[in-house]
């Protein structure tokens, strides 16, 4: 068996320390698999004296991070400190450019500082991976650069955030607001104390700008990511969506729009409505799920914990697996120099069925209004349910519109948008297509 | 940009014209993913005058297939003629002893030879590949190899033949017998016209066994896999199964048995009851799933299209890929040196719940007679459902057990063997674990 492989950890938090027991737990089966052994030499955190439950003593411990790039015993750093600049970036360049591998779960750093670090990685042949950046334990870096490498794909679309899709399920198991279960979820430790990251849509952001790139070749751009979150969705929508035929769920989605004969890419966060004949409408709580459309291959699904601590180590050993078996290729499936750079696609022209919900004052020529504007628009109503919806006077009106569009939804929005008619801005989801 | 990597087609099929017409639509971006052209250079068939719908002037033929293993100007050959013996092992070997890769979509010839082949490929310090051979499009051996290498994996299931999941989703759907949706799916080309390898789990059988040995680091043992098929599974059952919260799905499951101290293998491909709230529960059609459970990833998932063409073709060209990459390992993702050859476990001891199913002669004191020896073998009832089944006077009985061990139901089955109150024998089905 061939020397071992020698790692050092930055940062020691739930991941961190999920990664020691992984690598101590499983290091006989991970030596016979990579054909040699992943020995951790040393660690660094914020603060030595922090029980973590775990014994460092067998570690170095590092007080400065910056020396785990030029240590001479270490082969792979391994990023787990967080943030997409800062401290990591300043780690990420040192470590590559001094020639050692780099393996990092930070989506953000990736998300702004992919393309850079990429190919300095490649100028110095050397590995930056980040299968832990997307989907938790989900091996999809993998699955899109290895096992669906043969495919052009045209489409790559998933469930990318746990704790909205937790956040979701719940309300949906328990028929309560948004709010009502984000207090919960954050006093049992599924939300942070500042979620916006997550429920906002920012940390799927990150996840579709890395999963795109992989799927199109295309250069990672997360200034492209249009992001809309989950705040604004009522129990009511839920319940009507359920009616329906529909789940509702918070899906990254990346497209190449060839339509008008160059490609062009479209990528996007936002709340929609999922066919209960769709995978994604059966996936619930924290888990996360991965679609990708290939020319050859169909649809993949690849699906499982898509956050936690032992899920993630699991999919940064698989890359510090990768590095000692020295199967590494370029950091997003090819040369740096392949990556093609798209223009962005433009939402007003994509056609699909969308979900249009109102609250409205319950008054006569209230239905008559919105259903002009929409006529106006060439907008057309598949189906529609006015419901009261409390003491004040208001009514809920969702409708599902037919295929159309989504220029007409603005419009029809721009027009109603004076109304005294309605309380509150309406509420969009489109519809997820089979 | 370095030299293509050229290979050569065995058995010009569906599955061969496939990778010929995936290699020649996608060759641009192949070769940026794989840092090289993949060029075909010969290919071989039975019969050289069939049109196949693709053009193979720019091919070499062979008549000798053997020709292909020695030619030098050819890097790769892949297999796509099928069966476990014969004209495609002799080239296997052949290929494998003259230091050439070889890539194959055969599930047979793997599960019986995999050993033999992965140890000659080692010891000629080329490459094995077969993840054409698993679940079709779904790139599960890398899944597997790669992904969830970091895990101690001890259970691996899943839907591994579309043709068997195709006849019970329209059994369902149609509510229809076994027999009648299966002349439909010949009918259609959805069923071979000797089907038994398909419907009797032989099939699944091959591809658990593969699965089984990547997941657990054992060596292969298609023996060891118990296989009962659909043949037996009435319309009712379908219909009672979904009364009680379940839909069947033929699963194979492989699983270690560590509960004595010494790890035992377990392997069996059955009809079971899956649960509503199981993913696989959700898997319809042609579709393919494979679960494994990593001791840190948890439950990982991969879905998609089992078999056709155009997916088998991606699985086989993802292979090749990795070949151009130089990204390839030991066959069965440790060397064979390293792989465990594991007992069998039994399975009278394992415990679950059960779905037993029988038709009984409507008279005074059968349902006295079946609990009684229920009763006897220590076996519990959560549900029990007796419908009249037709004119003769008959009734179904179907019931759902507590969880108890197999023996019981073994017992109860023995002590009932004699009954004339039995008409035919019963139909058993475990209940897969949520």
């Amino acid at each position: 068996m061939s020397s071992p492989l020698r790692i050092a950890l930055a940062g020691l938090g739930t991941v961190g320390t999920g990664v020691i027991q992984l690598i101590e737990e499983n290091s006989a089966l991970i030596a016979r698999r990579a054909g040699r052994p992943i020995e951790i030499v040393a660690v660094t955190a914020r603060d030595r004296s922090k029980n973590r439950g775990v014994d460092l003593s067998a570690y170095r411990w590092v007080d400065d991070m910056g020396e785990l790039a030029t240590a001479s015993d270490i082969d792979v750093v391994v990023e787990l400190v967080g943030g997409s600049d800062g401290p990591a970036l300043t780690l990420a360049r040192e470590t590559l450019s001094n020639g050692r591998s780099f393996v990092t779960a930070n989506k953000a750093m990736i998300a702004h500082h992919g393309a850079e670090l990429a190919k300095l990685a490649e100028s110095k042949n050397t590995a930056l991976k980040f299968e832990a950046a997307v989907a938790g334990g989900i091996p999809v870096i993998q699955g899109l650069r290895d096992g669906a490498a043969a495919n052009r794909i045209d489409r790559v679309y998933g469930i990318l955030n746990g704790t909205c899709n937790f956040i979701l399920s719940t309300m949906e198991k328990e028929g309560l607001d948004f709010t009502d279960v984000l207090s919960d979820a954050q006093a049992k430790g599924f939300a942070e104390a500042d979620p916006s990251f997550d429920i906002d849509g920012i940390d799927a952001a990150h996840k579709l700008a890395i999963l795109a790139s992989l799927s199109f070749g295309s250069e990672i751009d997360f200034g492209g990511v249009e992001a809309r979150g989950i705040r604004k969705i009522l129990a009511a929508d839920i319940a009507q969506a359920k009616a329906l035929g529909y789940r509702i769920r918070l899906i990254g989605l990346a497209e190449i729009d060839g339509e008008n004969g160059a490609s062009e890419i479209f990528q996007r966060v936002q709340p929609c409505l999922v066919p209960l004949a769709h995978p994604l409408a059966h996936v619930t709580g924290a888990t996360n799920a991965v679609v990708a459309e290939g020319n050859f291959s169909g649809r993949l699904l690849f699906q499982g914990a898509g956050a936690g601590d032992r899920p993630t180590a699991s999919a940064v050993v698989a890359d510090l697996v990768d590095i000692a078996r020295k199967e590494t290729g370029p950091a997003f499936s090819m040369p740096s120099s392949e990556l093609e750079k798209l223009p962005r696609a433009a939402s007003a022209h994509r056609v699909g069925k969308t979900y249009i919900r109102m609250i409205v004052a319950d008054r006569v020529g209230v239905l008559a209004e919105i259903t002009a504007a929409m006529r106006d628009a060439g907008l057309s109503i598949e189906s529609l349910i006015q419901t009261e919806t409390s003491d004040d006077g208001s009514a809920l009106i969702a409708m599902v519109t037919h295929a159309g569009p989504e220029q007409a939804i603005n419009d029809t929005l721009k027009t109603l948008a004076p109304s005294e008619s309605l309380m509150g801005e309406p509420m969009v989801m489109h519809i997820l297509g089979e």
